[in-house]
């Protein structure tokens, strides 16, 4: 049934670049991806995803947020992962629902719990088959962000940083606790030397359909 | 802490208007209602329910609707209700959680227990002190809903018959379920007289704030 491989880590881990590189390896191999991001990922996703960003809401309350998150996945997985994945498809996906576990789970201190079984509900049960964790120290991600404007990145807020510090721990306990599912990568190697450790990731566990390669 | 106060009912049932009658008795009472409605009453949420409302989104899966009208109560809650209760207002709201219980859950037969649990989540587990079920048997309240054009409501699919049914039996069971906060009324009766009925089961309840009318 397909295989469904996600990318996670912060802002400037390079984790659209290194998904954009497999899928240019799978389509040399003659498979074909579907290529796709959170929120968003379809029409009724963008509008949710317009809202989410707007930068005049300042006002959104982090459970509005983690619902709005949960929303978009919904009709994403319905509409576009799942019956894509059900032909036997390859889905590459920039950012899924651990995204909403880091940032508005653990970044925000909401109950994990009703986090998870939301996400779950959200999500029809969907799972990755693999996940890469493209790891960075909180303050490598935040210069990176800022666009190499050196010690820029220390006029945001203390509180900022903590955030950022929440979103990484909580990645990092998740990977520790499903390290099947969990490929964790350091993102200070180079782009090349990430992109070989995907590939052979990939390839060390035997995930490519090896029948008809629809996708 | 406040009065919280929900008209729930399908369309035709009238439970607007007599939400508006019921401001103007407490309003010459001395008290000063906060009046609002779902989903909307703030601007996240009238953004989330343009997206809801919309005709073209004909894609819309169940669980995608009822995570958006849980995003925007979830805002709705948090910036507006609770934060006049919590200075012992009186809130009047047309339709609330029980309207997605009844509509998404029973409804599109959705996990009644998943669609609870993130109703808990949404609202923070606030719960109306009373809730007015303004009941009309499906066939009645389809006819209304067409204006009065007689028969024109059997054109509608059978399938929308059956929904709705569905929909009034949701009310019905969860009104048994909670008779302390529930009083249902048979909106095949006159305006005045369930106007009456609402303001007797105010009254007779002493649910009125007798201190400081702020609200």
């Amino acid at each position: 049934m397909g295989l469904f491989i996600t990318f996670e880590g912060p802002e400037g881990s390079g984790k659209t670049t290194q998904m954009h590189l497999l899928a240019q390896y799978l389509q040399a191999r003659g498979y074909d991806p579907l290529i796709t991001r959170e929120p968003g990922g379809t029409r009724i996703g963008d509008r949710v995803r317009a809202i989410l960003l707007d930068p005049i809401h300042e006002e959104m309350g982090a459970p509005t947020e983690f619902l709005l998150f949960s929303a978009a996945r919904a009709q994403h997985v319905q509409e576009l992962i799942a019956p894509h994945l059900a032909q036997g498809g390859i889905v590459l996906c920039d950012r899924f629902a651990d995204s909403s576990l880091a940032y508005q789970g653990y970044g925000y201190e909401l109950d994990l719990e009703a986090v998870r079984s939301i996400t779950e509900f959200a999500t029809g049960g969907l799972v990755p088959d693999v996940s890469f964790y493209l790891d960075l120290p909180v303050e490598t991600g935040l210069r990176r962000k800022v666009g190499g404007h050196g010690d820029d990145w220390n006029r945001m807020e203390q509180k900022g940083v903590d955030y950022h510090q929440r979103v990484r721990a909580g990645y990092l306990a998740m990977t520790s606790q499903d390290p099947d599912r969990w490929v964790v990568i350091d993102a200070t190697a180079s782009v090349s030397e990430i992109q070989v450790a995907i590939r052979r990731a990939i390839e060390g566990r035997g995930l490519l359909p090896s029948g008809r390669r629809v996708g």
